[in-house]
């Protein structure tokens, strides 16, 4: 099995806050996360898909297609926006990392499939917050601990 | 000459608007870091000291103590704050790389050269906005262009 | 499948050497990592949860709160330490990248899977010795090769 | 299980070629990665095998000697060398990171298990064409999407 | 004084090799670098403007727009090319990292002090040519040694 | 005015003490750096040569030579090594980074003037003790403060 992986990255605001909570919950889950006037980070994305390399191309997929892909459906919606207020896939949805890397999975799986042959999948996306703290989203890596 | 050098980070919102100028200048001089529900980075800090080492401890200054400062006066005030709203020492500064590494260097001036022996200077401060941009306060490098 | 991952850091003195084999045999096996007087190393660790995000707090585990467990369970005792002298989990075993992955494993698995909802694993312990030398330990990844 | 990593890179020149196909499907393919006089790469490449350690050294492999078998096996023939041209086992082989990491783990398998306990196996390898792109060949991580 | 810094790459092939020389001097001084099939890097460079900040824009200079000049007078004509051949400012120029520096220097210097205000100069340009080599042109930082 | 750099690293245990003062005065300035029993660190450490490139070769001087130079004078003794210890042209002094950037330096003076050609200088030499914390010995970038 071949895996290929594309690094992105983008800047945006965000802010820990669950509207359906006290201010109090809020305050004492999240921290300095939920502080009210945002904060923000240099977001690293790591795109990956799995399968077997076209023997014409030698390619599980173009890359550069790939890029395209996470650049019309991630980056263009979220470089430079705030991730509670400006973006439509976000609505609604804590802008935690693990949020993040599934709900980017979401919207990636569709597209990246669609430029690859049928037997290559999206395989994982992890989101980095800051170079310390990540989280992954991956439905294929591990069945159950 | 020795140099000494403390790496911090922190992340924080901001946004650039220069409020004595119209909307369109704004767009059109700032473009996407000009959105009105701000974005973020992790910004990266170099507080760099010159001066001769003490010949009792063999430091500069001792670094710990430099970090201290920078948490004090820098991290402490900005970390998971926006920029253009929280911090008072940033009250009516564009918050650009160049002018926070120029104000961090005004902040820790004073405190920083007051832990270490009087021929010690506070050199530079470099502030990383992201991994590809970056801006340095230095009034020692160059004295004229 | 969601994971999360914290890294950490340490600097720390050890040596490989086996007490129960001959100094030859040591020198031979180890090189340069058997000297006598003890060598460093800055650590870098990664620590990654496995499990479904909580959805009030969007969070596999709080991992402010795992970089607490790090602190006290691995941090305190190893950092600035001997990890043949100083470290009272490791005594009697060999300070190899893979037996200090497997043993921090150990020492947090406890910690850390009780601040997590039930659902929610210790997955992997990474240890990178050098930049170029890492050890994982991890139960989960592969059943059999 | 553990899992032990060794990187290494190298310098290379390369082009995306397919020989068997005309110009313009080349070009087409590969865009600027099929211009004529070649470009290159700092490539690195990750390691990784997968065992229990010894109980006698702490070691899954002796990573010293690991990096002596990716020395001989991959860095003498590729390092800065034209992939298309100059490497033996890749004659044949479009240089894609896909091809790349599948053939350097043939390369390396019967050299490096050798030097293993017969539990342990080689894993996988990674190569990096780029800090953001990179390929993965491993056999074991994944048993079907 | 104030410090910009842009950050770029691209990937070339080249070689070391002075044709006014013989090919044993060749082999001698170039070693590796002088491989007659070409070998390549992933080459960083860095851009460094010095002056004041604009009082309006707090920008010493604006850094997208200086990442367009340096696309348009160095990757556009390097990325993906072989620097021996293909571009016609390295013309009977040996392509080493200072060599580089200093040409990508004379390239840019019109062009970015053309996008500043007059007192704000171009400072330096750094070529890494790997991680642990580099080269930097700047006329300003020593008078002399 | 040109400046190359090479990049190198080893691995060593130390400890901050100074023996003409007082255990106390030694854990009072130093902390956990005085622990008795060695800590260590992954030292990194950057050589700078400032000078003309030759015309003949392109070169300030060769890397590939400084990198010998560097190997003999600094990595051999000290890799793998307790600085405190075993390092005879470190006896006696205390091995603070900044300690350590200036003697290195007097080190490397000599032979590594001797490989280049007569207005080529040694110019700076940076040790990285961890990622955050580093200390540069340059007679030469500041001439008062």
């Amino acid at each position: 099995m071949h895996f290929v992986t594309r690094k992105a990255h983008f800047n945006a605001a965000h802010r820990l806050h669950n509207p359906s909570k006290s201010d109090e919950w809020n305050e004492q889950t999240y921290g300095k996360c939920n502080y009210p006037n945002w904060h923000g980070h240099n977001y690293e994305i790591e795109v990956t898909m799995a399968g077997e390399p076209d023997p014409e191309t030698g390619y599980v997929v173009d890359l550069g297609a790939l890029k395209q892909i996470i650049d019309t459906h991630v980056l263009e919606p979220c470089d430079h926006r705030n991730l509670n207020l400006d973006v439509p896939f976000l609505k609604d949805i804590l802008p935690s990392a693990e949020n993040l890397a599934r709900v980017f999975f979401e919207q990636l799986q569709g597209p990246a499939e669609a430029i690859a042959s049928p037997n290559v999948k999206l395989y994982s996306v992890v989101v980095y917050e800051t170079e310390r703290n990540r989280a992954e989203y991956c439905p294929y890596k591990v069945s159950k601990l």
